[in-house]
């Protein structure tokens, strides 16, 4: 088979197959915990699946404009810019099937063959794979743990950064480590875009997804809306991950860029759905409260034990619904140096399935402790308990 | 803004330029009749719509596998199977939002910068596009007028052929032109990419929309499945453009390839909605036919009354909802010797809208005759008669 030279640049979410690992554990009798994929054990909330099957059974079955239908794009450009203090119109917002395809349609719409783009790592692998599929240059940013959370290693951004630097990729709200930059560190990061001209990707998956407070978003920093460029997602505020849909917002030229793209790539969004979305928008909160309240009680339930086995440190972090504990005491207790084959060791003995460090990423120069990512999105509290009791038996029985 | 230069290279769809000024025409309160997009206004048939929800309102709300699930996908390969006779399995098929999403990733998947692919002009104009977008170089190869329909040039396609020619992009059952190789013609295809060692897109958009008789594929001829993918979609056959429902259909290696574009690209095409296809595929199979009398009664509408303007002619081909009119000779009585002048001054004069030879490409060297292309699958056949004696009138009056 003669496949194309670009598809050995072309990289993969090794996360399925820790699902699929998890799943030929199961099949053969075994108990599974799942905390390895951000998927989410929740129902769509009624009204929003009621919305979907008026406007399909109402005839919006054809097709609707490459962006999106105006009444979404408007609703969508009205709801962020009240939340981002921001003023965009139906313009600057194009809806595509997820956030996912931001991802790729920004860098194709911004980023030259060579150009230098800085992305988190450990971060969602997707980024590094389309920098390098799309011809650009990977440069990765760490995290370090701070007092209460992780932090940004602005070093590593500073550090990087040359004339051949031209986009950043930012998540804050972060997967996997649940870090959220102060403001002060907001505003370094603005000014070393500004000063650097670049433009940048907000990932904000995770923006409707916290406990306490309100999220900033670094594109509300005047002088960054122009240069940012927002992932938006309905997928995990409003619990519909399998409905794949979600929002490019920013500059219109680039949004008009990226809606060339869509004509090329998939004509457009499921137009039906695009109704349930607006019914997410404007319908019942309440149904969003209560799956923040469900969310916040795991991540409790899962920090406290996490944080009482021996060897395991972890944040609380105030936003995503992942924790990333830092597991290198319970390795060591357990003899084990090689993280994969710590959780391989976890799976087979305790039927707890996570995800690691290793799997957002190859470990930075330097990187010296291990961590794990569970994700508690998607398992019960008395299995959070269940499983992770038996984590903590395996490391200190 | 500092837009990548890639972008320069992306197409668009010129048809969705008509649509605005058809819609700008019917706003200042003039009647149009819609011929320019291939759009349907029939509805989805029940049964599926019912098998979506019952899908949804079951749950499958979280994500599915990057390929589709499993299910669709058996169903389809089973359903390919019987009727290209090719022993595909799950492993041969990776859903897509859509047909179209399969064209760029065939080309992502299977050519290199500078590749030479050979495809159909007039043709969907997104071949192009996303040829030269992902840095190949579009060679184009077009139709003549035969003694009942139009015919693929083969000797454009022979005299093109070099050590450099890598793909083919077929679309038998062909838009604009309604265009349907013979046996003879597709052993003679076949024979060449064999000989050559191309690989082929089989854009099989239009394989069940047919009045008389059996499609038989290119993927079907011995040795062909090998070097084929074929582009499915549920868009055309059962009425769910507005859905973005499709399949890639080939070798398991280039599948495999696809898929892990997908897992970059969308992660996965929405869930519940594959039940849904399903329910297309082994369901009841009664509003289909009826979508195909409701198209063939249309189709004969336009044709007869087409036939009968002065200076136009028009094939009655048996496949797609398309009729490719030759108005050269109508064009000469009005005095108007550039197309799209005379499309404006149709639409203007007549309310009729319509795509000209010209939305489907820049015509070909020696090309003299000229071409409109009017869709029957969105427009009712009281209209398409009322419109089309205001054609006749404008011509002939």
């Amino acid at each position: 088979m003669r496949i194309a030279d670009r598809i050995g640049r072309l990289g993969i979410e090794t996360a399925f197959a820790v699902s699929a690992e998890a799943a030929a554990f199961a099949a053969e009798g075994n108990k599974v915990y799942s905390f390895h994929l951000g998927d989410i054990n929740i129902m769509t909330p009624s009204n929003i699946m009621d919305a979907a099957e008026k406007a399909m059974r109402g005839g919006k079955t054809g097709y609707c404009p490459n962006a999106g239908i105006p009444q979404l794009r408007e609703l969508l450009a009205g709801d962020i810019s009240r939340s981002h203090g921001i003023d965009y119109t139906m313009e600057n917002v194009s809806i595509q099937t997820g956030g996912k395809p931001v991802i790729g349609k920004f860098l194709q719409a911004l980023m030259n063959t060579g150009d230098e783009v800085l992305y988190p790592n450990p971060g969602f692998p997707i980024y590094e794979s389309q920098i390098a599929f799309q011809g650009g240059r990977a440069l990765p940013y760490g995290f370090v743990e701070g007092k209460d959370n992780f932090k940004l290693d602005m070093d590593a951004i500073e550090r990087q950064l040359t004339p051949r630097t031209k986009l950043l990729i930012f998540n804050d709200w972060q997967n996997p480590t649940g870090a959220e930059c102060s403001p002060q560190e907001l505003e370094k990061l603005a000014g070393l875009a500004i000063k650097h001209d670049l433009y940048v990707l907000c990932d904000e998956a995770y923006y409707d997804v916290r406990y306490e407070g309100k999220s900033v978003s670094l594109a509300s920093i005047p002088g960054m809306a122009e240069r940012c460029v927002i992932l938006y997602t309905f997928s995990k505020k409003f619990a519909m991950t399998g409905w794949r849909l979600g929002a490019a917002i920013g500059p219109r030229d680039i949004i008009d860029v990226i809606t060339r793209l869509n004509v090329n790539d998939e004509s457009c969004t499921n137009h039906f759905l695009q109704y349930a979305a607006m019914e997410g928008l404007i319908g019942d909160q309440a149904p969003v409260r209560q799956m923040l309240d469900t969310f916040r009680a795991r991540r409790d339930a899962a920090a406290d034990i996490l944080n009482s086995i021996g060897g395991v440190r972890c944040f609380r972090p105030n936003v995503t619904f992942y924790l990333y504990p830092n597991v290198t005491g319970a390795m060591e207790r357990k003899g084990i140096d090689d993280l994969d084959e710590f959780r391989v060791a976890l799976l087979h003995e305790t039927g707890v399935s996570v995800c690691t460090r290793l799997h957002f990423g190859r470990a930075l120069e330097g990187e010296k402790d291990f961590y794990l990512r569970l994700a508690y999105s998607g398992i019960d509290i008395d299995e959070i308990r269940e499983g992770l009791g038996r984590f903590k038996a395996f490391v200190e029985g």
